[in-house]
């Protein structure tokens, strides 16, 4: 075995912006005791600076704050950082100027924001779907100006559940259409989020800008890279997002069609043969399965699937044939884990891995 | 003013078939004061027979057993019945049969049971939807070879919301398919009916026989009667049903496609201009309008306007152009009033003004 | 009948002070119809003032907003406005100041906020249990030398229910101690209020300052108007309040230890046939009962319970010995009707008919 | 380290009586990988007898059924079985008589049913409570023929997290007397248990047989083994149990008395240095600390502190003061694993370290 301190010596160190929200404290749930990565800066754009994080953040995780998360000082979400690179989940409207002004005083930041996530120079990935879009980032630098750092960013909650139960699809048989309800998770909207007396014995059929991202950012997903662009899929896609009762877990009711024939073994098989980059590269948050098909009637449901893989697998059901589109199905994901926190976390893994990031020096 | 003992000579005997369970519940609640029908007669079929009602039922509604249900005694479900006709809740395996033996024996049985919905000789009705599809009782007195009985159904407890939604579109400008995915409350599978811990922090994609009952039922109710029978719409439906943490109310998120253009003011003003036959006859429990658009963003929601027009009125929301289909929209319907006891009782009320109910002699 | 114009035109004219929180809604929606005071002035604290009410404030309660308050522009918070008296449901921060100054500009102040409740010259109020504490208000007026103003209070939303169902034993038997453990709803901490990820799936064993109110305002209410003064009731009440995920009705889990030896059937007996002022003099928000006791071995719950007599009753079950104190039992109240809203309205019409509320001229 | 393979030969060999029920399956999940048992037989009395326990078994937990789980064939829960002891989770009216069989077919049954808890000659042990309790099955073993089985119970899932926060006040300051009241959660129930919509937005104030059954056995459980028999202590106790919409955690609002006077910091002591026995033998499934004390006002929280020490900790907080009893506190444990198949999994490692289960031959 590795000595530990040797392990150490070699970690990557990240700073977190936007520490103290739910995204935020899924990052440092998930990064303790990560074999890459060691967190030395949590930044937060609310009233939390300057204090200790354990006296700055409301802990809403199950689990408890890891002790070492304790004592760091908060600081403004502004370079610099102490740190090799950072880890964003900033509201949208801070997210934007602030990530910008990151990557160009020289640090990667691999962010959950929304904000850059549609510009055309920056990779919008998920390391199982659209590995080689962080080419990308080599024409962003080049834009932009950008030194060392450069922004890379991961889909919208919802979007990468779906996504991941599409992409073995759209790799093997072409999807054309596919019509998405959601039912997303409370910790999707934050903390405090959703009021109490709008979640309970209740259904919220809206969800700010969700429908539209849901909608873009799937094009772009399983879109080509190609002469330095990514070329969006010609997929057409109608998304509408409800918020319901649930603590984590976004459900996807799917429809889809296909642009070549296949039998619903052969989509089943599809899906449950799906291995991709991540798992060649037995990268450390990525699970075995990126998606499971369950075959029991009644399946997936969010209290009992949400945590398949560690969160990082897509569960899907209810897989048929449909009497519109060719195929309908139902795909769960961990809305903080797989749909934000660890997809990042995933993502720098992917970036390490394919030297985008490495220790100073 | 009519002397109320004049109004009381007057009305209608009513049975109750299933009285114990949550229509069964909702039956009496509804018909509590009601100024045609008179509650004469209930039964069950489980192990209540013999008891008085207050020590059979355990009553899951708010605001209590009204007091003349409290010591009717409960029969078994078989005719003969105190009473002039019934109404019927029971469960789909004891109703095909049992509410068969009742129009045998001339009672006329407007049922809530799915049993019937589907047989060509039985109309399965709506009042502001198809009416005239009341004609079939006619067919199915001669084919069945009943006397005065007959039996009369309305729909599953989503389609008759999404029905509803859809009925005034395909009036003016046809909808050739649509695409449904519901989210529907819990009292729709009755007491006890789903367990606390798949309901609590969850989403159940599946409830059975749902899907194709949404999808059978609204070719019927859409369909033209015509020579003696009902020729289903030509029109496609996909529904995929799922079960959510909510007490009353079922939501639906709609997409659709029209045969013929329409402006979204157009749909719009399609929807909140309804009004059908049941309004025009002023039918009792006929609400002023069958459907409600709503234009806040974050509309319908179970929790805020499942009672709107005492819980007979659907709400539209959501109305905009889709990305696929042509619209798409969200209509909420209250299942145990507008879904189940309320459209059964609408369905009495028509049938009293069609002459098809009558006090005997 | 009395002709509709001749009423209108002798009711009161009422200004509510918080009117889009989650206790204004209330106030509004009770005071639909009534047939003593008419609702002709809106005011609130928060950045909703010029706004027509129907854009100020977001409803959160079924049955949606009447449509006369819809246009009336809300106000600031300070007099003049154009009423007769004025409810007020205004944050304790705002409350102490404003009502004051409401109260010296001539206008009869009726709090739901917690700021004077406990002030030895401000009426703590239930009607049915010391209506005879309004008498303080003659000393209040000299006091702070008000002329024609005054403020009165009800209670804090559990103490209501608490000491509804102790008010009947404390006559009759004396309660000398009792051991109070709340459970509850949601709405008691308004809109947005509780977040949702701490209700879903949770109990939280912390309300700020509601342990202390419910300890204190028990003894005022139940103590003596003597001499110009209230002399508290010499009960020892520990109260630790939780909130549980529950829309509204407060649950109160009761100890109790009585001065004079009393049977289960005497104590039983004293609660059912409580039956007091408000009663006697028909106040149109007077329940029939103002405590109903169940005998079933559930109840009551919060879901069947909250709504008896149109919110303004409270229901009591689980009445047996208990194992160290005399009795124990369970009692519900409806938090924003009997809790709050309804509270003060009752107070209204005591006052009404007590003389001290007129119309002016 | 010693080798696995060893390891696994010295495994004593583990029955599940009622392995299909929650409580069941909690025992499956926290039996994968344990050190010193191994399952090797299932039983259960429902209709699931001759399947595969993967097809008689629906599984309700997250993370999934063991894999090891899945081909074993569920049995009739009669000896014999092919296994050295049993664990039973029986429902009661089955549970008296199958023990019984069992012990006295010369099986150990480590048993978390209510049948025997307060037989005079069957150990009722929390291992940090009472751990010299076990002296009993002598005693049994003596009166009922017994050769080499027994019967050894833990406490009603309520009654664990009350008493463990109760035991270190009375080692060192006597408890007189102590007041509680319960707001459980639906796991407490099983499965189907509690219906959804006795949950969704309620609470239920009953839970058969709960009252005594806490009242009862925190007597027994601080009581005295002297002259081979347990002499129940001298404590008071009043508990009220309510069903709230929690999925896993009990929480009870407590007060006590004490025998000496002791100040807050000295209470607050005793807690937080509880350590005991299981802690001294480290046995396998023995928490660090078995209580725990959160200082945060709002805390402990089902949702936040259920899973401390993996669900074997109980977490207490709002410890205060209090204005009849000396103290109150608010105590929480995980029902399904603290209060049932870890209490049961913990008696058995005492029992292993104390002699009374080692392998045969």
């Amino acid at each position: 075995m590795v000595p530990t301190r040797l392990l150490m010596a070699q970690k990557l160190r990240v700073g977190i912006l936007g520490a103290t929200g739910m995204v935020g404290q899924r990052f440092i749930q998930l990064l303790d005791g990560h074999p890459q990565f060691e967190v030395t800066a949590l930044a937060a754009s609310d009233r939390s600076q300057g204090k200790r994080f354990d006296e700055a953040c409301t802990w809403r995780l199950p689990g408890g704050m890891p002790d070492w998360a304790r004592p760091i000082a908060v600081q403004p979400p502004a370079p610099p950082l102490d740190c090799d690179f950072v880890f964003s989940s900033l509201p949208g409207d801070i997210a934007a100027q602030t990530e910008e002004d990151f990557a160009r005083a020289g640090y990667a930041v691999i962010s959950n924001s929304s904000s850059h996530r549609m510009s055309a120079d920056v990779p919008l990935v998920i390391p199982e779907v659209n590995p080689e879009h962080i080419a990308l980032i080599d024409v962003q630098r080049k834009q932009r100006g950008f030194d060392r750092g450069f922004i890379v960013t991961n889909p919208n909650c919802s979007a990468i559940a779906i996504v991941l139960a599409l992409a073995p699809l759209h790799t093997k048989f072409g999807v054309t259409s596919c019509v998405v309800t959601t039912m997303q998770a409370l910790s999707g909207a934050g903390y405090p989020g959703v009021a109490s007396l709008d979640a309970t014995d209740n259904v919220v059929p809206f969800i700010g800008g969700e429908d539209e991202k849901v909608e873009a950012e799937t094009a772009k997903l399983l879109g080509t890279f190609k002469d330095g662009a990514v070329e969006h899929a010609p997929i057409a896609v109608s998304a509408q997002c409800n918020r319901v009762n649930v603590t984590d877990g976004h459900t996807a009711s799917i429809r889809l069609k296909l642009e070549r024939p296949a039998s619903l073994a052969e989509v089943r098989e599809a899906l449950t043969s799906f291995s991709a980059l991540p798992q060649q590269l037995q990268l450390h948050s990525a699970p075995k399965s990126p998606v499971v098909v369950r075959d029991e009637k009644d399946r997936p449901q969010p209290r009992l699937d949400r945590d398949a893989g560690q969160g990082m697998t897509v569960t899907v059901g209810r897989l048929m044939p449909d009497s519109i589109f060719d195929y309908r199905l139902v795909a769960l994901g961990h809305n903080t884990i797989r749909g934000a926190a660890g997809a990042a976390i995933l993502n720098a893994e992917l970036l390490v891995a394919r030297g985008y990031l490495s220790p100073p020096g």
